[in-house]
């Protein structure tokens, strides 16, 4: 039985501000670096080709979203998803309605095969990758996450990444383990880029250093509890992409450790 | 006389959860995402040359915004607008500062030319789309919306398009028709891109199938009524955005039908 | 001894509602465009190479930032920079993270030599720029204010630009003078982009065609106050972005007077 505390990877965030470099959409920016700012950590938004390399060297993590990807730009990321690789760092995917259109299978198919460290996506997304097919309506899943289980499993065991699955319950696995997490807010799929802000989450976590499949459950649980103490005190979307900020800030071990509810099994 | 009760609509909108395309500008991209959630439809967006016309296929509607254009996201606005039609799908024009220079003159005449299901402005904008000439300053209207009825009517008669000027009273025509819609609050304009969020919403009605004039003053009807419902709530422009979405959100079909001030003529 | 009372330069800009063309970081936008209609003025974010001289000979200030930069938009940046200076219009140069790569710093000179009325960062990037050397390690300060100070200067003398030196005590000087301010609130570098936002704010204050360095003070100084009056009402950085753009909006005269903190001497 495996268990993980979710407060000392929390603690190691906040106490060396690991600066982590996106290149996500155009909006889940602004989202994303409030996100990592609240956290703790300090993001960076850089994406022209002729810097890419350069920075991606300089920052603790990376994290590559397609939201609102362009040929130009997807070419960026593989140039620094190759700068992170070489420097040591580690780097997420976030394959955003990697299914919805041929570009986007492209992107992910080929920014998949340069082996992120982890991978963050909702069921549809997951399922679509896993199988390189089509999928998903657009960028709101259209499935459940325990019908990516087994994807998410075969996904992490070819690529060597972790992969976790975001929806009502988490889903992270390496491979070899299955964490599930619950909590959060029914709330939070109605706020825009959540979902894309974690992904930035994650790579602050991973930039700690530690067990990527440690980090990154970890990541999942804090924000599941922030989601679940902001959801106490909103009143609709509006409230709670304020409270979620509040909450992610006044996070403290305590609370993260009383409150987190996650199970990890073997992954069969 | 005419009749059209808000509730019906908001309601088909909720029960469909359409899926809207938006090209829209970087400043909006995330506020109209957030309006769109809170509403209860699915936004998107894409603007990538290469799945533009794969992707307005799969939506239920396409909403198109020069804010902030540049030659190569027209060229994909055209693109994407063209497959809207070609698959059957309303598509909205909202053209941001069109009066401003020459290279939104040309685009706004552009994009014109193809047949929009709808078109959203304020009074200078439409002002200087159905001339084809200069005017506004920016993005803020320098006209009162009063200004531009007959405007708004003949272009609505010329390019078949249902036509809607927003701003402290808004006005809606189909060449026909005309309707006006009090409402509202006066720290709407004090946030920055509700005017192109609410093309969002627009699209989102549209995407229902019923009559566009009809859909559109639905649209702007319960638009209106948030405000309403958020101005009692808000101390200043920050606090009105946040209550906003809460009341988008918390928008039930008695309150709509109850707090609406809509009014509906024969265009003369 | 120099006063400068930043009541009647923050009258003047609400009294004139300036419109402010930005070309500005992705990140950045929304908040800014928030941030500039909150306190009274009309933003409009414009950045095709197609268009950026016409619509810097339209408003009535421009911001340059180069947060997200590609060389595209360092092109528009410096047309729309020449068009500005030809229409006598001032400019505000915001060289975000410039010391940390070869494209940031080569960006940073370029717009540097185009002789920018004023320059608004925080210590690293002041640092940075003054030197043409690296520094920070990504957008977010390594360095107290104070250890900027005599680079502000220099810079300030080389350039003939108004030089702002954000942080925890905001420094300005023209070369000649320098003016110390305090206020704000600790929760201010957890919000995104509100330094970039107060770039849009120097902008506006100086299309009051006052002394830059009068302006940039004053504008400084509101940006402080509203910052300490939002301090006071928040739980985190969710709620001060919030109480932010309402206390920026309810600032008054009386207000500002009595809660400036700021002390100007001779530079040395």
């Amino acid at each position: 039985m495996h268990t993980i505390d979710p407060a000392e990877p929390l603690a190691r965030v906040r106490a060396s501000t690991p600066l982590v470099h996106n290149i996500t959409n155009h909006v889940a920016m602004n989202t994303m670096a409030n996100v990592l700012l609240a956290l703790g950590a300090s993001p960076a938004m850089v994406h022209a080709r002729e810097e890419v390399t350069e920075f991606a060297g300089l920052a603790n993590a990376l994290t590559l979203n397609i939201g609102t990807l362009s040929p130009s730009w997807v070419d960026a990321m593989d140039d620094a998803a190759r700068a992170a690789t070489t420097a040591g760092r580690p780097w997420v995917l976030d394959p955003v309605a990697v299914g919805a259109t041929a570009l986007r299978r492209e992107a992910g198919a080929r920014l998949l095969a340069l082996g992120p460290t982890a991978i963050r996506g909702n069921a549809s997304e997951i399922l679509a990758l896993a199988d390189q097919r089509g999928g998903g309506r657009g960028v709101d899943s259209t499935d459940a996450t325990a019908s990516a289980e087994q994807a998410a499993v075969t996904l992490a065991r070819r690529s060597g990444a972790v992969v976790a699955v975001t929806g009502e319950v988490d889903l992270v696995t390496d491979g070899r383990r299955l964490a599930r997490i619950a909590g959060g807010h029914a709330l939070m799929p109605r706020v825009t880029t959540l979902g894309c802000a974690l992904t930035g989450v994650v790579g602050a976590y991973l930039a700690g250093g530690e067990d990527p499949f440690t980090a990154t459950v970890a990541a999942l649980a804090g924000y599941a509890v922030a989601g679940q103490v902001a959801g106490e005190a909103a009143a609709g979307p509006g409230s709670f992409a304020v409270a979620f900020l509040d909450a992610l800030h006044a996070l403290d071990g305590p609370t993260l450790t009383a409150r987190a509810r996650l199970e990890i099994t073997d992954a069969s």
